[in-house]
C-alpha cells in the first residue's frame, strides 16, 4: 500500500517546501487563461445547438450572439480590472461578498463558486472528450469512460502536487491559442479569396424563430465567460508590481478571448457550417476549413488538450476555497490540512468524486451539464461585482463614482444574465442548482453552529484555577476465561489500585464455575463477578453490572474499565476474532455517557503470533 | 433499528427456552422428507433434457433409468437404516467419516455437505420457481427475483427461529403427497381406460443415442437420492423407541419417494409427453393429465411450496453441521455461538448471502446447478457409507459381514455415481466443485491452525506461580491544545502517577509556543514536550518520540499512553471530526508491538454535547 502511494504520489514533502515563487505575464496567461479560453469549446456549441432549433432562421444569429457576448466580456473584465486593482492580496468572489455584503451573500457567493468549480472540471473534460469524438467517432460510445480516465490522470497530478509543472502546462495553452489563431487565419483568407459565398446553411426548422430562443441560445453562449474571473484570486504570485502584471495580463486574456470567440461564431456564420450527428460545431468548422487534413486533427487534439488543463483549474480553485472556509469554520476542519505532498488532499478528492459523480450522472454529455454551470458561474459573479459596488459606496476614495458604476454594470449584467438562465433553462437543468445551492448554505451553518457548540465546551473561560483532586478509583475488568491474555491487565492494574472487580459474563450454564475454580487458584485475593446472561449477550449485562455498581457506591465517578484485548496479526487474526474488544469499547463510550462524569477505558492489549 | 430487527425476528429468548421437543412419526416424515421427495421435481427434468438429446430414441430409456436410481435408493436407504441403528444420537456424514476414516475423510464429508447444503437450497428455489413459470410463463424472465425473495422470506423464517412452525410446515408437505398421488393414479386409470396409447413423442434427435447420453442423464437423474441422509442426522429427535421410529420413518419414506419417482417417470413415457419451451417436463406430465384444470395449476403450486420447504432443510442443517465444525475449531468461532433468538443466526446469514449467490450466478437455472449438487451430495453418501464399514471391521459385533457387506454397496455404488457425475458431467460444471471442495478444507485447515497457535499461547502452562510485580508506570500523553477536552485526562494522569509527560506535536510552526504559554498558567507543574513536525503528520512523531523515551528510560516496559478522546454526538458529530484518536490507537496497536512488552492505552473521553 505504501510503497504504491509513493510510487504514484511521491514521497512526503516538508512544510518549508511550500513554494512562493513568483510568475511572469507569459506563464501567468497560461496558468489563469485556460479555463477562460477553452470555455469557447462549448460556448459555440451551446449557441450552435441553441439557435439550430429554428433552423437557417435562427442560425442567422450566431454572430450577432456572439457579438453581445464579448460586449459584456468586456464589462465583466473591465469590473474585475477594478477589484484587481483594489484587492492585491487576490480575493474570490467569496472574501468580496463577505466582507462588503454580509456573511449570508459570502456564503451564497461560496456555495455557487464550489459548485462553479465542480462543473469546470465536469462540462471541460465531456467537451473536450467529445471534440475528441468527433475527430474519431469510433470512440463516441466510451466517452464517460475517457472523461473518467483523464480526471483519474489529473487528480493523480494534483494529488503530488503541481508545483514543478507550471511550465509543462504552459505547452498545451500556447499550442490550442496557436492553432486557433492559424484556423482563424486560414479561414479569413478563404474568405478574401473566395468572396461570394452567401450565407446558406439550409437547415429546415423545428421551431420557429422566437425571442426565448435567442434568449436560451444566449444564456448556454454567455458560458464563454467563465474562467474570467481567475486572475483576480491569484494576484498575489505575479512578479511585481502585481496588480498592474495581472492587470495587463487579465486584458491580454480577455482580448484574446474575445478574438478566438467572435473569430469562430464569424467563420461558423459566413460558410453556413452546420455539424451533424455527434460532431461538435467548432469540428465542423476546423473540418470545413482544413479538409480533413492533418491540421484538422491537431486542432481537435489541441482542444482536448486545453479543456484538461481548463478542468485542471478546478483542483487549483476548489481546494483553496473550501480550506478557506474550513478555516472559517464552515467546511470540515479536515478540508484544511495540508497532506504530506503539500496539497490540499481531502479537497482534491472531494472535488474528483464530486466530479466524477456528476460525469456518471449527466452520461457525459457537456450539453445537459451547461444550464447548471451557468447559473453557479453567474451567480458567482454578481455578488462578486455587487460586493464591489458596496466596498466603493464604503470607501469613497477618488473617482468612486464611476469606479461604482463599472462595477454596478457589470453586476447587473451579470446578474440579468443569471435570471435569464434561471428561467430560460429552468426546465432544462438550471432548477437543480436552485435546489443545491440552498442545501450547501445549509450545509455551511450546520457546520458553523456545530463547531460553535464545541469552541464554548472547550474553552476554559470560567474554569476554576484549583483543580478538584481526583477521587480514589475503582477499576472493573471483564474477562472472557482465565488465560494468559489476561495476566497483564491483572498486573497493570494491580500497580495502581487494590480497588479492582473482575467480571465474567456467563453465556453457557454452567461455565462460571470452571472459570471460578480456576480463577481462585491463581487470583485468591481479587474479587471476581459471575454475571448470568440468560439472553446471552456479553455486553448488555456487562454495562447493567457497570451501571448498578456506580449506582451502589455513588462517589461522582464511574468506575474505569480495564480491556484485556486481544491483538492479531493478518488476516486469519482479524476474521477469526470476534471483535470483542472493540464493541465493548464503543458500547462503553455511547451508552456510558452521564452527565458529567466520563468513563476511563484502559486497554492493555495481549499481541498473539501467527507462527 | 432496533425495533425493525424486534418486529422482523421477535425479540430475544432466554437460553432456558431451548426445546427438547421429541415428534412422532407422522411429523418427522414432514420434517426430514421434503428434500428427498421434492427431487423427483428437478430429477425428472434432468432425465427428460438429458435424453431428450437423441430424441425419441432417448426418451425411449425414461423408466428404466428409473428403475436403475430406484435400486439405488433402495441400497442407499438400506445402507443408512444400519446408520440410524448403530449412532442413535444422530451421526451425519461428517462425524461418521471423521470417526472412522480420519480426520481429512471427514473434512472432505464436511466440506461436500457445506456445499450439498447450500445447493439444495439454490436448486430447490430455482426449480420451485421454474414449475410456478411453467403454470404462469409470463413470471419467467422474473425467476432470479422471485427465487430471492422467497429466500428472503425463509431466512427471516429462520432468523426467527422454528421451533413452533413444526406442525404448519406438515401442511405443505402432505398436500405435495396428496396432489401427486392423485395426479399418479389419475394417470393410471387414463392408461387403463385408454388402453392404446403407443409410445410416440416424435422428436427429432440432436445427437445419436450414445452410452454417454444415457450415462450423463443417468447422472443428473441421480440427484433423486439426495436428502435420503436427512433422517440419520436427525435420530435424537424422535419419540422413543427413536432408532426404530426412525427407521421406520426412513422405510415409509423410501417407498413414497420410489413411488412418486417411478410414478411420474413412467406415466411421461407412457404418454410420451414431451414439454417445450421454458416448461418442466413434471408441468407438460400434468397438464397432459389435467388438460390444464384447476387441478393443473394446484399440482404446480404445491410443487413451489414443497420445494420451498426442501430448500428450508438447508437451513436446519447447514447451520448446524457449522456449528460443529467451530466447535471443533476448524471454522471461525462466531458459527458456534446462538443468536438471541437460539438459532445459529450467523450460520444462518452465510447460507442466505451463500445461496443468493449461487442463484445469482446461475441466474436461477436449476438445471446449470445440477452436476454441482450431484458431486457434493454423492461424495458426502460414499464417505459416510465407507466409514460405516470401517466401523463394521473394527467393531466386529453380530453379523458384522451382513452389515459391512450392504454398507459397502451403498458405498460402492454411491462413489461409482460421484465419479459417473465427475467425468460425465465434469465440462458442465462439475470441475467447479473439484475446485472448491479443496478449498473449503484448506479453510478448516487454516483456521485450525490458527486455533491451536492462539490456544498455546493463552495456555497457563508453564506460567510461574508468582507474578512478577509491576514495575512504576510512566505515562505519555498527546495533547492537541490545551482546552478543557484535556483536564479530565490530566486529573486522571496525576491520580494515579507523577511520571507524566504531555506531548504536543507542532504542525503549524509557531503554534507550539502558544500551547506552552497556556499549558504553563494551568499546569505549571507539569513537562510538556513539544515535537516539531516538518511533515504535517501527527502520528508518526509522537509514535517515534514514545520509542526514544522507552529506550532512554529502558525500565522493561512501555510507556502507558493517556489518549484524551472527543466523543461526540450523532452525524455531524462524526463527520466533523478527524477520528485522531481511532487513528492513534490503532498505531499504537499495531505499530508500537514490542517483543513481551504491551502498549497499554488509557481512554478518557471528553463528551461534547450537540444543541
Amino acid at each position: 500500500m505504501y510503497r504504491l502511494r509513493t510510487l504514484l504520489l511521491g514521497s512526503p514533502l516538508p512544510t518549508a517546501g511550500l513554494s512562493h515563487e513568483k510568475i511572469g505575464k507569459f506563464k501567468a496567461l497560461a496558468a489563469f487563461s485556460p479555463d477562460a479560453l477553452s470555455s469557447i469549446a462549448y460556448a459555440n456549441q451551446e449557441i450552435f445547438l441553441g439557435l439550430a432549433v429554428a433552423g437557417s432562421a435562427g442560425l442567422g444569429f450566431t454572430f450577432s450572439l456572439g457579438i453581445i457576448i464579448t460586449a459584456i466580456l468586456a464589462i465583466v473584465a473591465l469590473s474585475y480590472l477594478q477589484t484587481i486593482h483594489e484587492y492585491p492580496s487576490g480575493a474570490g468572489s467569496y472574501i468580496v461578498a463577505k466582507e462588503n455584503l454580509g456573511e449570508f451573500a459570502g456564503l451564497l457567493a461560496a456555495a455557487a463558486l464550489m459548485l462553479d468549480y465542480l462543473l469546470v472540471g465536469a462540462v471541460s473534460l465531456t467537451a473536450g472528450v467529445e471534440a475528441l469524438a468527433s475527430a474519431f467517432p469510433a470512440l463516441f460510445p466510451y466517452r464517460v469512460v475517457m472523461s473518467l480516465g483523464i480526471l483519474l490522470f489529473i487528480t493523480i497530478l494534483n494529488m503530488r502536487g503541481l508545483q514543478e509543472t507550471g511550465t509543462v502546462m504552459s505547452i498545451p495553452v500556447y499550442f490550442f491559442i496557436g492553432s486557433f489563431f492559424l484556423m482563424i487565419i486560414v479561414g479569413l483568407v478563404r474568405m478574401a479569396t473566395t468572396p461570394s459565398i452567401p450565407f446558406s446553411p439550409n437547415l429546415p426548422a423545428a421551431q420557429p424563430l422566437s425571442i426565448l430562443i435567442l434568449l436560451r441560445a444566449f444564456a448556454s453562449g454567455s458560458t464563454a465567460l467563465t474562467g474570467v474571473e481567475a486572475i483576480s484570486n491569484g494576484v498575489p504570485v505575479f512578479k511585481k508590481p502585481e496588480s498592474i502584471n495581472a492587470g495587463i495580463t487579465l486584458i491580454v486574456m480577455s482580448v484574446l478571448m474575445g478574438f478566438l470567440f467572435l473569430g469562430t461564431l464569424g467563420l461558423t456564420q459566413y460558410f453556413g457550417i452546420v455539424s451533424q450527428g455527434e460532431e461538435t460545431i467548432l469540428s465542423a468548422l476546423s473540418r470545413h476549413l482544413f479538409d480533413n487534413a492533418f491540421w484538422y486533427y491537431l486542432i481537435q487534439i489541441s482542444t482536448l488538450a486545453m479543456l484538461s488543463v481548463a478542468a485542471n483549474t478546478a483542483f487549483a480553485g476548489f481546494p483553496r476555497i473550501a480550506a478557506i472556509l474550513a478555516e472559517h469554520r464552515y467546511l470540515p476542519s479536515q478540508l484544511k490540512a495540508l497532506g504530506d505532498r503539500l496539497v490540499f488532499a481531502n479537497g482534491n478528492l472531494l472535488l474528483a468524486a464530486a466530479t466524477a459523480f456528476l460525469i456518471i450522472l449527466f452520461r457525459g454529455d457537456s450539453h445537459s451539464l451547461i444550464p447548471l454551470f451557468a447559473v453557479g458561474a453567474f451567480t458567482a459573479f454578481t455578488l462578486s461585482q455587487a460586493g464591489m459596488v458596496r466596498h466603493w459606496i464604503r470607501k469613497k476614495t477618488g473617482g468612486w463614482r464611476t469606479k461604482a458604476f463599472i462595477n454596478g454594470l457589470g453586476a447587473l449584467t451579470t446578474g440579468a444574465v443569471v435570471i435569464i438562465v434561471g428561467v430560460g433553462k429552468f426546465i432544462q437543468g438550471a432548477w437543480i442548482t436552485l435546489i443545491i445551492i440552498p442545501l450547501i448554505i445549509y450545509f455551511f451553518l450546520r457546520v458553523h453552529h456545530h463547531y460553535d457548540k464545541i469552541g464554548e465546551q472547550l474553552s476554559l473561560k470560567g474554569l476554576p484555577p484549583e483543580l478538584k483532586p481526583y477521587p480514589k478509583l475503582r477499576f472493573v475488568m471483564p474477562i472472557s476465561g482465565v488465560h494468559r491474555g489476561i495476566f497483564q491487565a491483572v498486573d497493570f492494574a494491580r500497580s495502581i489500585s487494590k480497588n479492582l472487580i473482575a467480571v465474567y459474563v456467563e453465556v453457557e450454564p454452567g461455565a462460571g464455575d470452571r472459570v471460578r475454580k480456576k480463577w481462585e487458584e491463581w487470583f485468591p485475593d481479587l474479587t471476581l463477578k459471575i454475571i448470568p446472561s440468560p439472553y446471552r449477550s456479553i455486553i448488555e449485562p456487562f454495562i447493567d453490572f457497570l451501571d448498578r455498581y456506580d449506582e451502589e457506591v455513588n462517589d461522582g465517578q464511574l468506575a474505569a474499565v480495564i480491556l484485556p484485548e486481544f491483538v492479531t496479526e493478518g488476516f486469519w487474526g482479524n476474521i477469526l476474532h470476534n471483535q470483542m474488544a472493540w464493541l465493548m469499547k464503543f458500547a462503553l463510550l455511547y451508552r456510558r455517557r452521564k452527565k458529567g462524569y466520563q468513563q476511563v477505558i484502559v486497554d492493555v492489549p495481549f499481541h498473539v503470533r501467527e507462527e
